[in-house]
């Protein structure tokens, strides 16, 4: 998408074989890029949240192994890489998925090839991601004109965290849909949840749906459920890190909240999210690790202060504890629909396989 | 109840006749007071959350009236005191309620007798107030004591926003049960709710159970439902700023979405409030004007920098707008029970009857 008319994907390998990430750290404020140039670098960019998001991070794993394969292209050192990716963050299951992908790209390449080969299949995974993203898209741009259809006005669309292109390669998951119905000239509003701790939805959304003129407004993550009861509210997208075989949705942190309002208040709730997200091995979300971060990430708040500098701000007494959980599972019961890379289905075991007949296990 | 040892309520006359008050918008890093001299300052104190909560509001407008009759004790100086006393926040009912009991009380006094019956009738809504929460307390108790007898470990008790002591006189409506149960020796831990986007779950009740010595954790408003489904929450009680008849509590925003996951879940949910939010000429919450505050108080975050200054930091992008609703309703429905100061009853309009049978338009 574009950023000050120019257009950009999130993660990229330049001339030299670095591979450079827009710093999500510092936006809203600062749009700047940085190199990583070893696997290292790149699990602490996973781990630090310079990149995020469930397809991002899969990406960025894929160019991890790449940069191992460039310092060196030895199984044990491979297999050392692929551990300490895997080991930056538990929930998404695209990262393990990523991983997987570059381990059996590489097996069957003799060492001295390996580099070629990881760039090409690092390159393969983005490529086919920003595809994928862009089928989401039309799959839910179709729901979007059939909403709007009957509204006669602008569609309130309301969306938790960052499921934009920030989170993937481009495009996004849970807001190609709304990109192309704004492109298409039909009139949508977003609703973006601030999406505490990290404010991904303050930070990333908002400057996401601001660069490309997306009508949007920023509100507490306390508010949604009641725009839904005074019928502010039309739709929900998110995304979604991880969804089981039968539809459960593991999402952001408040997620289920605001399932739970749309389901009080007859709103409909879609996840929009590619099949590399998807974990077959698993029906019930409760079984799904949910990460701990930092207690400082609720306790401390990062923005920009009078005088233009970025600052954190303590907003909790010190004597005072604090707990910091991810993500939270939403069951497939209150979810309307998945929109994935190959069409809209059921939140069930039955819509999944309708739609990937193909993968063991799922029938 | 104490600060630094020492025993204190919320609002106090001194001794040359001004108002004192805690300033809640300098909490949690620093308590101070402040002296209301006129009646404009006791609005301006209202409007600017120098002090807040529904029975604190109408404790300071009695006094603010009080302030008024000081200055110029004529009819038309007080009517024009109590509109603009009145106008500072239109959801809490409280603040009607103390203007009416005070109105009603000046306006069968003789002028020049008028400081004295303003000064007596706020200190006996004051005295009234504190006296109500204790019953409160002790109701709210016996659910507790019910609950943990069967639990066998520190009862989980989730609250939203602040409805303590700090948002009352003394000892507070939906924290007078807890504060009893700590004292009576049966461990609570209680989730506190930042409460976005003021935070004061994370600035004043996480103060307030900090200096009375209850275990707590601060939580991003997104997670109580998470907690709730992995079964970490054995009970919610928040505040109320206004009851409808029918017993729609309406409350700080995110109270409804807390109500939804805690029926999804089994988890008892409880409102506690004094007879004074009862707002008796309502039957749906959805009747209740919602107050629209100014954005600023979601696009920025005040919190306490590295240096140890207040300061505030924007979190969203310039070029994004933002919306800032203080309350929402949750209905009937979802409300396990009422705790006032005359007992606990079902929230219906039968179950507000039995404890407020003298109430005309009751029945």
């Amino acid at each position: 998408m574009r950023v000050s008319g120019t257009p950009y994907r999130t993660i990229w390998p330049t001339a030299n074989g670095s591979v450079r990430v827009i710093d999500q750290t510092r936006l809203p404020f600062t749009f700047a890029t940085i190199d990583l140039e070893t696997a290292v670098a790149a699990a602490e960019a996973i781990r630090s949240m310079v990149v995020r998001g469930a397809v991002l991070i899969g990406a960025t794993a894929a160019h991890g192994m790449a940069l191992a394969a460039r310092s060196d292209p030895s199984d044990a050192h491979l297999d050392e890489a692929a551990a300490m990716l895997q080991a930056t963050r538990p929930t998404a299951v695209d990262l393990a998925w990523a991983l997987k992908r570059m381990r059996e790209a590489l097996a069957g390449t003799p060492p001295d090839a390996r580099v070629r080969v990881a760039y090409r299949e690092a390159a393969a995974i983005c490529d086919a991601s920003v595809e994928q993203c862009r089928s989401i898209g039309i799959h839910g741009l179709s729901i979007i004109r059939r909403l709007s259809a009957t509204s006669g006005r602008p569609l309130n669309i309301l969306t938790h965290c960052n499921a934009g292109w920030l989170a993937c390669v481009d495009w996004g998951t849970a807001l190609a849909p709304i990109y192309m119905a704004h492109d298409a000239g039909i009139p949508v509003h977003v609703w973006v949840d601030e999406t505490r701790p990290r404010n991904q939805g303050a930070a990333l959304t908002a400057f996401e749906l601001g660069a490309h003129g997306v009508p949007h407004t920023v509100i507490a993550d306390n508010l949604g459920g009641h725009l839904m009861q005074r019928g502010r509210v039309d739709m929900v997208i998110v995304g979604s890190d991880r969804t089981t075989a039968a539809g459960d949705v593991c999402n952001k942190v408040g997620t289920y909240l605001k399932a739970l309002a749309a389901q009080d208040n007859g709103v409909p709730f879609y996840a929009a999210l590619p099949s590399s997200t998807l974990d077959w091995s698993l029906d019930s979300g409760s079984d799904i690790p949910i990460e701990e971060r930092s207690p400082t990430e609720l306790t401390h708040v990062t923005g920009r202060n009078a005088r233009g500098y970025i600052e954190s701000v303590r907003v909790v007494p010190d004597g005072s504890s604090a707990l910091n959980l991810g993500f939270d599972v939403t069951p497939a019961r209150l979810v309307t629909g998945l929109i994935t890379e190959r069409g809209v289905c059921a939140a069930t075991r039955a819509g999944l396989r309708s739609l990937y007949p193909e993968v063991r296990g799922a029938t």
